[in-house]
C-alpha cells in the first residue's frame, strides 16, 4: 500500500488536494534546481509494459515492477514528451487543484494543444499524447489521476441501505442509497471524497449487467439480504472500481462478483480485483484483492440444469481462455479447474439463463443458495 | 396522442397495468373466436419499414403511416412468428403483467426459447426473432414495450431541483434531484410510474456527453439556472427520451439539446425529437417535438473562434451530412444553411472545444449567452 492510500482515510479533500499540489510544486523545484546547475532536465518515471510488470502473489495485484527510466528535456527523443508532461502539470496545478475543478482527458488536451502564442504549431497533436503525458505524471507522483482532478468516463449504478456524503466542490450532499427508486445512483468519475455513514450492509454484490442490477432492484434483493447492489454495466470504469476497493477495505465487508459464464466475464472480474496488465501502475489504487468470483461458474451450467440455454464457444473464446490459463492470477487449482471444464465443455451461459427457469430464480434461489454454500471462486 | 396516451396522466401504474392485460385478454378472445368459427386465426399488424414511415410535418412527428398487413396462424411464412407473438404475449401477460414484474427482451427470449416440453427443438432459435415478435405485440395493441413491462438497457443521469417520486413494486421513493452528489440520478429502463413533484426547474439541458453533465454538475449549473440537468451518454436510450418527452409535456417547460458539432450530434437530436425511421412506431411515445437544438452548431465554430480546435470532417461526415439534408425533418431554412455551412467548411467540434478558452467558458459564458439570445436551431 502506497503513502498516499495509507492516509487517505484520515485525509479531508482539501488536504488530499494540497498534498498534491505540494508535490507537482515540489517536481517544478527540482527541475529549477537542475537548471540552475546547467544539468540536463530530467524526470524519473517508472517504466511501464509488460516489461516491468509482476504479479505480487501476497498482495493478489498486478504491479509495476521496480524499472525506473529518466526523460530528458535535452534529448530529441524525450523532449516533446517533457515540453507535454509538463504542460501537463501546470494545467493540473494551476487549472485544476488551484480552482478545485476537474476535468477530463478531452478537455486537458484542448486547453493544452496550441500553447505556444503566435505558432501554427500545436504543442499537442493528439489526445494520445497528452494522454500519456498524464500516465507519467501519475506515475513520477506516485499517484493517480483522480488525484490529480482528471475525470474517466463514469459508469455504473447502485442501491443498497448505506448512505453516503459526496460533495461536489463546497456543497455536500447526503445520499441514502435505498431511496434511488428504479434508477439506482450514478456512480461518478471520481469517489476519493465520498464518505460512507449509516451502513447497513453485510456485503456487496457487484453484478456485470445493468440488466441483472434492473432484476434484483426489483426483487427488494439488496433490502432481503442486507446488501449493496452494483453494476458495472460492463468492463468496470475506474470510478465504481475505485468505490468498490474503499467499500471493500474501509467497511471490511465481503464482496462478490456476477458474471456472465464465459472468458470474457473472467476477465472483468479479474481486473475488478487483480488489475490488468495495462493499467499495472493503477492496480494498487483500482484493484480489490478480496473480490470473490460469485458466478456464473462453468459447473453450475450442470449444477442449475441450463444446457438448454448456454452458448457455443466460438474459436476466440477457446484461445482467450488458453491464455488465461497460463495467467499467474488465475492458478488457483479451483481455476485452473474451472478453466478446464470450460474448454472441455466448449459452452458460455449468460447470466440470464437463469430467467428459463423463473424471472426471479437468481434472487430466490440461485445467489442466496451460492452464498450460503459459500460457493466462490477464489 | 394515442388513447394511450391521453390516459397516462390520469391513470395509475395499476390502471395502465390492468388496461394491457385487457387489451391482450380481448386479443385472446377474438382468436378464439375465429377457432370457434374455424377461421384462419390472424392478428392485424400495421406494416413497418421505409413503405409505411411518413413524417408529420404539424405533429413534428416520424410516425407509421396507415397501411395493416395481417400475420396468419395457417400460412407457411406467418406460422412460426405467429406463435412466437403469442408466447411473448403469454409470457408478458401471465409472468410479467399479473405479478407486476419486469423484464428484459434477453430473459423473454431464455423463458421462452424452449418451450414444447419433450422436443428438442426450440421454439425461438434467436432472440432477433423474439425481439420481432414483441415489437409485432406493441404495434398491435397499439402501445409500447414499458407498458408491457420490457425494459432496455438504461443509460443516462439527472440532477436538478425536481423531485421525482418512482416506485419499485410497492415501494415508493421521493428523489431529491438536487441532492445527488457528483454521480445524479440515474435514468431508469422504464419511467412510466414516475410521477413529477416539487418542480423547481425553468427548463431542461439534455447534453450528449457525461463529460458535460460532470463540467456543468461541478459548476452548479443547474442550481444557478434553475435547469435540470441530463445526459443521455451518447445516443439516448428509450428511458431517457420517454422521460424527457413526459417532462417536456407534462411540466410544459423548454428543452434544449446539446450535442458536438457533426451529422452524429444533428443525428442524436433528431431521434430525440421527431423518432426515427427505423422506430417510427415508437415516436409517438418517445420523440420530444419541443426539443431545440441549442448548439454546438457550425457558426458557434467562428462565432466562438474554436477554429484551432476543430477536426477535419472525414468522407463519411460529408456523405451522412448530404443524406440529412435530405430528410423532410431536417427541411427547415435554418437546417438546411446549418447544414450547406458544414458542407462548405467541412469542420466539426466537440462541445469540449470550449475548453480551450477555459474549463468553466460553458458554464459562465456560452450556455446563458446562447439561451439569452435564443440561438437555437428548431
Amino acid at each position: 500500500m502506497t503513502k498516499t492510500e495509507n492516509k487517505s482515510k484520515t485525509q479531508t479533500p482539501e488536504e488530499k488536494r494540497e498534498e498534491m499540489q505540494t508535490k507537482i510544486s515540489q517536481l517544478g523545484s527540482e527541475l529549477v534546481k537542475e537548471v540552475d546547475a546547467g544539468d540536463n532536465l530530467h524526470i524519473d518515471i517508472p517504466v511501464r509494459g509488460s516489461a516491468n510488470v509482476l504479479f505480487d502473489e501476497k498482495q493478489k495485484k498486478i504491479l509495476l515492477g521496480d524499472k525506473m527510466s529518466k526523460r530528458y528535456l535535452f534529448n530529441v527523443a524525450h523532449a516533446r514528451r517533457f515540453m507535454q508532461t509538463m504542460l501537463v502539470a501546470s494545467y493540473v496545478k494551476k487549472d485544476l487543484l488551484e480552482n478545485n475543478l476537474t476535468a477530463t482527458l478531452r478537455d486537458l488536451y484542448y486547453a493544452k494543444k496550441r500553447t505556444i502564442k503566435g505558432f501554427k504549431e500545436d504543442t499537442i497533436d493528439e489526445q494520445k499524447e497528452s494522454d500519456l503525458a498524464i500516465v507519467d505524471l501519475e506515475v513520477a507522483m506516485d499517484s493517480f489521476r483522480e488525484r490529480l482532478h482528471l475525470r474517466a468516463e463514469p459508469k455504473g449504478r447502485m442501491a443498497g441501505d448505506l448512505t453516503v456524503l459526496d460533495r461536489v466542490r463546497n456543497k455536500v450532499d447526503s445520499i441514502d442509497l435505498s431511496r434511488m427508486g428504479s434508477g439506482g445512483w450514478a456512480v461518478p468519475s471520481i469517489v476519493e471524497q465520498i464518505e460512507f455513514k449509516d451502513v447497513g450492509i453485510e456485503y456487496v454484490l457487484v453484478a456485470e449487467k445493468n440488466a441483472i442490477f434492473d432484476r434484483l432492484n426489483e426483487d427488494g434483493y439488496w433490502k432481503k439480504n442486507k446488501c449493496l447492489l452494483m453494476t458495472t454495466a460492463g468492463q468496470a470504469a475506474r470510478g465504481a472500481r475505485r468505490l468498490l476497493q474503499r467499500i471493500s477495505t474501509e467497511l471490511k465487508i465481503p464482496c462478490y462478483c456476477l458474471t456472465d459464464s464465459d472468458p470474457y466475464g473472467w476477465y472483468i472480474y479479474s481486473t475488478m480485483k487483480y488489475g490488468s496488465m495495462a493499467l499495472a501502475h493503477e492496480s494498487n489504487r483500482l484493484g480489490c484483492p478480496d473480490l470473490k468470483f460469485l458466478g456464473m461458474s462453468t459447473s453450475d451450467i450442470e449444477h442449475y440444469d441450463l444446457r438448454n440455454v448456454t452458448i457455443k464457444a466460438k474459436e476466440v473464446d477457446i484461445k482467450r481462455a488458453e491464455e488465461m490459463k497460463a495467467y499467474a492470477w488465475f492458478k488457483s487449482k479451483e481455476w485452473q479447474s474451472e478453466i478446464n471444464l470450460f474448454l472441455e465443455k466448449k459452452l458460455k451461459a449468460e447470466i440470464q439463463a437463469l430467467s428459463s427457469k423463473s424471472l426471479q430464480y437468481i434472487s430466490n434461489s440461485y445467489l442466496p443458495e451460492k452464498i450460503k454454500n459459500q460457493d466462490f471462486l477464489p
